[in-house]
Formats: C-alpha cells, sequence, structure tokens
C-alpha cells in the first residue's frame, strides 16, 4: 500500500509499502482520511531519534489520524463499515498491571504510531484495536476527529490537574499543546485562563480565536503579575508549564495560591533547577502527564457539544500526494502554523 | 430598623425590630439591597418549622442577599465602604473540629440567617464577618448577586460530584435548587445535562433560556432511558436527585455508568426504600450535601465570566415595601416562578 | 479430570468431568492445592442460584484457591513451573471500557470462577490468565494463599473508605468478611476498630484471636454508642456494613463524624428504607463495593509483612476426597466456623 | 515568669521574662512539662535565623510540648483544670481563607512558637487556643505527647503520600523526621519501608529500635536497588525525601512506580536540578508538605493505640535548670541523638 515513509534522518518518500497487516477478531481495519502533523513526526525527520527511540528502519509516519471502518472483527460490538472513527495512537498490552490499574499510557510495552518501530498511519489503511477506535458524532468532522489526538494532552493534563468549577489557570507556552491545554482547561470549568509566550504569532491566533475565553501574556513585553491582577486574580489555582522552557520555572511557584497545583507537560532537553522550599512553603502539587489515558471519548463529546471550539486549529491543509511537502515545511516551524493537516483521498 | 418579621407560624409583618446589632474588628456592616425568596422562608411562613427548628419567637427572614457595605471593622482588608457584595448567611464556629478541617457547613453550631433562632437578613442592616462577605465584580448585578446563594447549593453539588470534563449529568427534579445544579454541572465540564421533572412551566423554562445546555426530560410523556438513548447517552456518570421525591429513587441505578455518582440533594419527608444491591453491582457511590462550603467566590467568578448564566432565574421582583405581599404569593408556590426577588430602596 | 461438581441444586458430587482446558500464550496452567468454602458455594448448593445466577448444567465448584503452577505460556514472564501461586477467580474482558478504566471487576462480561456458567477451581487443574496469577512469598502458606479471596474484599472495602492514619471504624456483622473487613481496615491505618454482632461464637473468635486490635460489640447487651464512648470514641470515621442486614440501617448515621464514610458490603435481600437526611445533615458518603480489583499483590504482601494476620480464619480442614462432606457440613452454617478448607492431594 | 531566652545569635539564657498572657475565652492557660528541642531551635541559636525569620529580639524558644492545662476560658468545653495535654504550635486565623479551606498551616498570618518574632513555651506557662490544645490518653507519656509535633509533620508528610494498605515507601534521610516518616508510613499501611542515609549511627538507631518494621540502608555500602531486589521489591509506590541533600534527587524517579509519588519535605538550601522527563515517562505526582495541619489528635491516637511507639525517640534528658546547657549540647550537633527532652519542674 502507499505510505509516506520516514526512510532515515532527513529522508521522507511517498511511497509503495509492504505490511502483513491481519486482523484480530478484536481489531477493525480502516481507512485513514485525515492525519495531523506532530511535532514528533518533525523531530524523527529532522533529528532521526526523540531520546532513546531511534529510526532504524524505515518508518511509516503520521498518529493522529481519522479515518473510515473498512472492515470489522467478530467481537467488535459498537462499531460498523462505514463508521467515522478517530483512533488512539498507543496500543498497550491489554493484560499488564499498569492497564489493569487503568493507566495503559504507562505500560512499558505500548507501542505507539510512529514511535520507532512501530509504524504510524500515514497510509492507505491501518488494522487497530476496536477499543482504541472511537466514532465520531455527525457534527465531528474528520479533521477535528484528527485533532483529537493533541487535544487529548490538553484533556489529560486538565483531567490531572482535578480543575474545580471556577478556578483559575496559567499556561506557561503558547504551542500547540499549550493553546488545547488553555481550551480543555477552560472547556473544564475554568473562569479564567490565562496563556503566555514570547511568541507574537501564537499570542495573535489566541487573541484572533479564543479572545472570549483565554487571555494572552507576551512575556516580551508584559509581567504575568501584572495581567493577573489587572484581571482581578491574585494568584491561580493552577499552572500548566506547556512550554519545556527552564526559564519558565523561574518563580513559578509565586504565580499559585497555596495548596495549588502545577502540571508540568512541557518536557525540557535536561534537569531544570528547581527551587524546592518555594513550593513547599505553599504545599504545592506537582502532577505530570505522558501522552493521555481514556480520554478519546470525553474529548469527542466536548467538540461535539460545543464546549470544544477546535476548527481554528487547522491552520493548513496539503494532500496525501503532497505529503513529503507537508512534512519539509512542518520542519521550517512556521510559528503561524497551529496545526498542519493531510487529507488522504484513497 | 425596619425588617421582615415571622411573628409566628402563618404571619409576618413589615415592621421596626430592634436588634442590637454590635460589630467586632472582623465584620462589616452591609446594607441589603436584593433579597431572594427561599422555599425555606415560605416554609416557615406555612409551617412554623423545618425539623427540629421551630419559630418560638419574632424571626426577621431572608438569607439569599446582595448589598453595599457602610462600615468596615479594623481587621477587614479586602472590603471598603461603598463595595458592592453578596453574604454567605451561615456564620460558623470559627475555632470548632469542623470549621478547621475546612467543613464549616457541617459544625453543628453554625448560624445561619433566618433559621430559628438566627435572624435573617431581609432588615436595614445586618453586621457580618467579613471573611463571609464578597465582594461583586462590576458585571455582576445586585440581583446575580443574591442569586449566589442558591446557587451555590448547585455549585457544591456540582464539586462533590468530581466531574471530569466530559461527564454526563442527569438532574432529578427541575425545582429552583434542580435547575441551578444542571447550570452548575454544566459549567463544571458536563457535554450533556439533563433535567427531569413532571411539571411542564418547570421544564418550558428550562427549554426557554437553557435548551442549549441543558435537555428537559418531560416524565409524564417520556421515559429517561429513552430520552438518553436518543441523545446518544447509554448511561450517565452522574445524577444528582433534587426532587427529594421516594419516586426518584426507583430504579436510578439504571441510569448510572459503573463506578458512577449519586448525589443527593433533594430531602425527602421520610426514610425511603433503597436497591442496595443495584447499588454495589456497579460500585456506584452516594455523595450528600449540606448547604455549601468554600463556594461563594466561585460562584461569582463563573457568573461574571458569562459561564454560568443566572439572569433569567429571577422571574419576578418586588420592592421592599410590598415584602409581606411577596411572601403571601411566594407561599402559594406558582410553578412559573423560579426565583421571587426583593429590592429594597433604603 | 476428578472435580467438586454441583450437579443441581442439593446435589454435589466428586467425579471425573471432561474439560477442554486449551492454554493460550498469556496463561499458564495451576494445580490447586488449597480451596476454601464460600458463602456463595453454599448458597448455589442450597438455593440452586443467586439472583439470576442460575445452575442450570452440572458446574464445578470452588474460587478460593492455591496452587502450583505445572506450564507457563510463552508470554507470561513473572511465573515459572513450581511457583506457589494464588489466583484471582474473575476474569474481566480485558479489552472491555472498564477494564481500561482500572475497573475490570465492573466489567459486565466479567468471567468469575463457580458463577454460573463458569467452573470452578475444585479440579485437578485449571488454566488461568498469568496476569491474575499471584505468586506467594515463602512465608505466605497455601492456606493463608486460599484466604487470599475473602480478604480481599475486605481490603478493597477499606482502600474505597479512603482510610487516614488514626482513622477509627466500626463494622456492623462479624460473619467472615465482616471480620476481614475489621482486620483490613486495622491494617490500613485506623487506631481503633469495632465490630458488631449478635451471634456470641462470631464475638468470641474476634475476642480470641484479635481482641488487641478489634473490639468486638455484642448487640444482644450492648449499646454501640455506649461501647464508643467507654474507649474514648465520639464518632466514628467509617461505617463498614457488612451485615446485609436492614436493622443494621437504622440509625446508622448516628456513628459516624460529619463528612465521614459508610462502605456497603452487605447484600440485603431487598430494598432497605434509608434515612436520607439523617445523612445529608452530616454530608456523609456512602461507598459501595463489588469483589475488588488490583489488590491480590497488596493483601499478599501484608500477609507476608505480618499486618495481616488470617491463619486463625481456617477452622476446618477437610481433604479433596472429603469435599461433599465439607460442603454439606458447610450448609449446616455451624457459626463457630470462620472457613473450611479442602486440601487437595493430586 | 522564668523562662529560656534566646538573646541574639548564639547566646542564651535562663531567666525571667516578663510576658502579659492574657486569655480570652476561647484559651487555656497551660504549664508545660516537656518540650523537646528541635533542629529549628538550634538553627536560630547558631545562625540568628532561618531564612526571613531573623531573631531581632530576644525570643523564648521551644515549640514541641506536652503540659498541664491550669485555667479554662468560658468557650473551652474539651478541657478542665489539671488535664494532660499537647499543644499544636502554630496558632493561624481563624477567618482566613486558607484556615476556612481547611488548610490554616498555610494561612500566612500563622503564629508559630519560637519563630520571630512569635514567643515559644520553654517557660511557666502559656496560654494557647482551646481548639489546638489536645488530652492526653492516660497511656501517653507527658515525653510522648511532646513527640507529638515532630511525628505529626511525618504523619503529615503520610497522609500527603495518600498511602493504599500494601504499598510500599522509601525514606531518604534517617534524621529525625525521616524517622517519623518512615514509623507514620509504615503505621499507615505500608508493607515494607525502606530509609537510606550515610549517617551509621542512625541507621543502627533504625535497626536497633524498628527493624521489625523499617529496613535500613546504608548509602555508604549498598545501592538502593539491590536492597529493594532483596526484599522482592522492584518498585515503590512513594519516595519520601527527608534528607533535603541535591544528591538525593539523581535518579530518585527510578525507584518509583508508574504512577507513584514523591514527597518532599527536606528542604535543600538552593534550587535542586530535577530531571523532568524522568518525572513525566512515568506520570510521577510530586507533593509538598508545610508543617501539617488537622492531625495532633490522629497521632495522639495511633500513639494510645500502640501503632506508634515514638518511646525510643527520646535519647537524652535535660530538666529545665540545665536547659542552656541542653541546648548547647544539641548544638554540636550528636549523631547518636534522636530528640532530646526538656523536663520541667515548675
Amino acid at each position: 500500500m502507499k505510505a509516506v515513509v520516514l526512510e532515515d534522518k532527513g529522508k521522507i518518500s511517498l511511497r509503495d509499502f509492504d505490511l502483513d497487516d491481519q486482523m484480530t477478531a478484536d481489531d477493525v481495519r480502516i481507512k485513514p482520511v485525515a492525519v495531523g502533523i506532530c511535532g514528533s513526526d518533525v523531530h524523527y525527520y529532522k533529528e532521526g531519534n526523540i531520546g532513546n527511540f531511534i529510526v532504524k528502519e524505515p518508518m511509516i509516519l503520521g498518529h493522529e489520524a481519522s479515518g473510515v471502518v473498512t472492515e470489522v472483527g467478530a467481537n467488535v460490538k459498537h462499531l460498523s463499515v462505514g463508521d467515522r472513527v478517530c483512533m488512539e495512537p498507543g496500543i498497550p498490552n491489554f493484560k499488564s498491571t499498569e492497564t489493569l490499574q487503568g493507566m495503559y499510557n504507562l505500560d512499558p510495552d505500548v507501542a505507539f504510531w510512529a514511535t520507532p518501530p512501530i509504524h504510524g498511519c500515514l497510509r492507505e489503511s491501518v488494522v487497530h484495536p476496536g477499543s482504541l477506535t472511537f466514532k465520531l458524532p455527525d457534527n465531528v468532522s474528520f479533521h477535528e476527529g484528527a485533532l483529537v489526538e493533541p487535544v487529548a494532552i490538553g484533556m489529560h493534563s486538565a483531567n490531572k490537574a482535578e480543575i474545580s468549577s471556577g478556578d483559575t489557570a496559567l499556561v506557561m507556552g503558547a504551542g500547540t499543546i499549550g493553546i488545547v491545554t488553555a481550551l480543555a482547561a477552560e472547556a473544564s470549568g475554568c473562569s479564567k485562563v490565562f496563556i503566555a509566550d514570547i511568541k507574537k504569532e501564537k499570542l495573535d491566533f489566541v487573541k484572533k480565536h479564543y479572545s472570549a475565553r483565554v487571555t494572552a501574556i507576551d512575556l516580551k513585553s508584559q509581567a504575568i503579575k501584572d495581567v493577573l491582577t489587572a484581571s482581578d486574580v491574585d494568584l491561580v489555582d493552577i499552572v500548566f508549564e506547556a512550554s519545556g522552557s527552564p526559564k519558565a520555572f523561574e518563580g513559578i511557584a509565586d504565580y499559585v495560591k497555596p495548596g495549588g497545583t502545577i502540571v508540568l507537560i512541557g518536557m525540557p532537553s535536561g534537569p531544570v533547577p528547581l527551587d524546592i522550599v518555594s513550593l513547599q512553603a505553599k504545599e504545592l502539587n506537582i502532577k505530570t502527564i505522558f501522552r493521555y489515558v481514556n480520554i478519546y471519548p470525553r474529548v469527542i463529546n466536548l467538540i461535539s457539544s460545543g464546549k470544544l471550539n477546535v476548527k481554528p486549529l487547522v491552520t493548513s491543509t496539503y494532500n496525501f500526494k503532497d505529503a513529503v511537502k507537508a512534512m519539509e515545511y512542518a520542519a521550517t516551524l512556521p510559528n503561524d502554523e497551529i496545526k498542519i493537516m493531510i487529507d488522504t483521498d484513497f
């Protein structure tokens, strides 16, 4: 079948690829329709690895996907051929200790699309466990379906924060994950959400599409404290650190209420100096997240209900036949793009 | 000062009433501006008691109130004369075990406005602890400020339910408390909220003002299961029982997901037969609530942010001089009223 | 193979039974060594059903078991032939929504040993998922291994109660489940545990073996309140209802602190009248439990560490060849027995 | 009255000290009987400050205390003259936001004994809020009563960790706080607790008094991983960091299960480099603690019940008249002392 293949660091082809995709009775076969490009796709393309995950063999890219069911295993009761669906890209060992404890995202044996050596979904068909394949309501588009994956990270972060209705939140970093985290926090009951960054294009995007719900803070010209005060907020209940920048950790406790929470989403490239006594003085909690778990149906419902407006996030669209071009463009890290989507035409 | 006094069961006067209202350094003095009539006011008026709380002496009514600060104690730093505020009507022993544990609503010594023998706030001025008096943002009206009290019950119920974003909820009973609970559940991240009742006027009110967010179920003509299914909901995560009717408990577990939650808000007049095995088969949790705690600032923020639209709840308004008439009208329990508000003119 | 077969209501045989016990790569084969008799075994024997679970075909009994591994599937890494193990008797659909959410006990498709039509383990060998088979430390005997199953119910109840160290607890009902719940509550950090019953033999058993840790209350001669007061306990943090008797629910809220918890373990035979307002006045939470989940390793560790002393619970032992006699004896419901154990000799 | 006064950095006197100790109706007057010396007393003595808390005026030392009630305010119902008690040394503003939310330890206005400019309790009498004064059961000695304060820190840490029965824990640092945390974790249901340090005397103390419950790890000769493995523990559920040493943070995530918790108790003197990605890969939670809250009655009950054996912790005793000598000795930081106790003789 045709597939978008990362041959090696720096080299992508759109070509035929042989795969032995056997179905079990628990699986469905799906024709992908929309696939978003993730920062990890770009990173594997540019660097050939992410930490210890190293591209050693040609690997199909793509893991943010929606599609149409083309075949249904005998044990799968909730799906039919023709159903519009989106797919959760991490397949755990269903009998592991972590899975049985409800945290299958932490199963060390998870097989995650487009993470070496597991193939991704930028191809003509994928076989996937029915239990990780979710039907899209009529009012949720394929693009929105493909966006469920990145939004799931923001929603998992919001869930981890155990938001109480009326909380206030500050998101550090207005990249794609920062933005979806802000939207998730807002949809989860926060009365005020702030998002801080230094990149003008990101802040402009927030102001253009989400100003009714989210307040952008330009770190080049504004102090976080000043913006909070101007909004009648003394301290926030939750900080979401979505920048991965060590600078974001400086004085981070100063923004949080006693007993508050800091969620660490961004992944700094090395150890970060942390002022522990400042956390203790307010008895702050730090939560960390790894991908997401049991969250796809919630995200789909929130998009369908109108509480999560993710449509503006798709800022460019390419056809599958131009996927290599799309990836090359994405590799330039254009600041005015949030999500680049690839539409298939199988 | 002038006050609305429940002289005895069935007898209310608007008259002068002598009160020795001394301020301490921790208190403020407030001139009430808007006071809502609560079902409890009506109940004391018609019955002379609620359970063991018996009207033995003339008692001033009213506990849902907003107003203007007229005097500020030396220790109160967050308020100034002229501030628009609303007031939390239950004053606990601040040094009790329950208060120190963060559940001052459960302090057995709580003094609650208009609960015998404690006077309410339908009068020219009240002295109140600064820590239970909350400033209203400019965009929150006095009527909205007075509504914070009943809305707080719904919001406390939603908090108790520990809603996760994307949950679905069913509210049994579309009285005032049922409606504010539905609104609170929606503002707390529920993707779908259903509210069931037999009273046409209540359901019509929901449909008229909140249909974008809440689905009304007419129990006279619809089965709950059918409405859920028609909305692509199999089972809900949370049931809020706000009717107090024993009938609402029949088969209640059938609507809830395994591991789900039932919050009991309505107060049945006697013991209710409960099918415990049906709860156990799904390992359901039951939470109960008593008033609210630490919730006023959250409700105010949510109203101010636009997430809680409570304005439609005020369905009639009376002047203070007509307060007796207002109470007599409220005592007829008109189905097309949600909240009757008394505006003062001191 | 030889098996203890419930042929029909009232009729048990020890006889050869043909079973097609195929292993998958995820399974192990185990030779049972000790099997406890449960109230459910007795109930199926005497009544032919429990609720909707009806014995329609001959069914092998037994689900509280330890044994020795005789064969290991290729995917099972934590077990070897010869390992001493105990087995969790409920096998869920590992890909169900409930399982993925960490509550596989609530999966509606769970296949539970000796619950019609699933065969139990009173036989020469069983094939079982490796992930539900747990190695016993050297200092945990086969009898203790077989006791893990009933103790798991108590421990799951204690976990649900979210005990904080220094809590006090009251257990209603001193049957086997009541006793293991009291032991679990004590091992989980309760500083004082009370257990109330009307049966002298049960209370005598507690006094004989556990008086250092658990206070027995004889409901025939003592009022619960009086015993609490005599122990300098005003109210308890948690009530575990393990009797299933409607009488135990009368005034149950009177024993619990504001904000406290009631865990419902016992299964009443019909609806129970519940005074909801008494629960609300203290904002009590009710938790229910269904079997247990992710608890076997914890119980094994606590037995091994000496924190759970379950040895006294085995009050009678029979050989496998006398299993029918054992079951008939158990069916007389002797008050002075806690757990009757069957030792195999394969 | 006579008092142990820190005159200035490096200078302590036992002398008469004038205090205007007025009682309110909510207070009791207490004659201290036993007062432990805390590391903070020593630190103020040696350094004249802890962070921004600077000794500018003569200050009475001591905050770990038990005593006898000599006078009772009219509103205090649970105490009588002659009662043996211990006292919680931090007095919050009872009407602050933090106090009303159940976290009075985080109230910024808390007045804590022997923290400048608040006087401690090494004096002939103290006036204290009744609600922070707790009666000791007959079987809890004055020494044990004075130990409740440091043990409260360990118990608060254990509570924060939300231990489930059967968890395993690793404590980094075997100073007094490390040891009481290990004891608290064990009393809270941990099946295995490890404690690691480099100081031989501390480890020997643990081995001598608590080897049945706690496993000492000598970091000079043992690798933590090796000791865990030898105890059949792969990873622990909880790490309590009680050393404050940056070295303890290196590779700390390697010891913890996916989804596990790290509680930060020790206070490093500067920022500590933290490998955040290693925390995220397992989705670990970090909790921090500040003193304790609502924990005294729990500690007292656990000591009384025998679950917490704190008696060995008192390793030296001085008379009040030798208090200066005791403080000078404590200032040498002798490794073989755990808690030095001062007995009064008023």
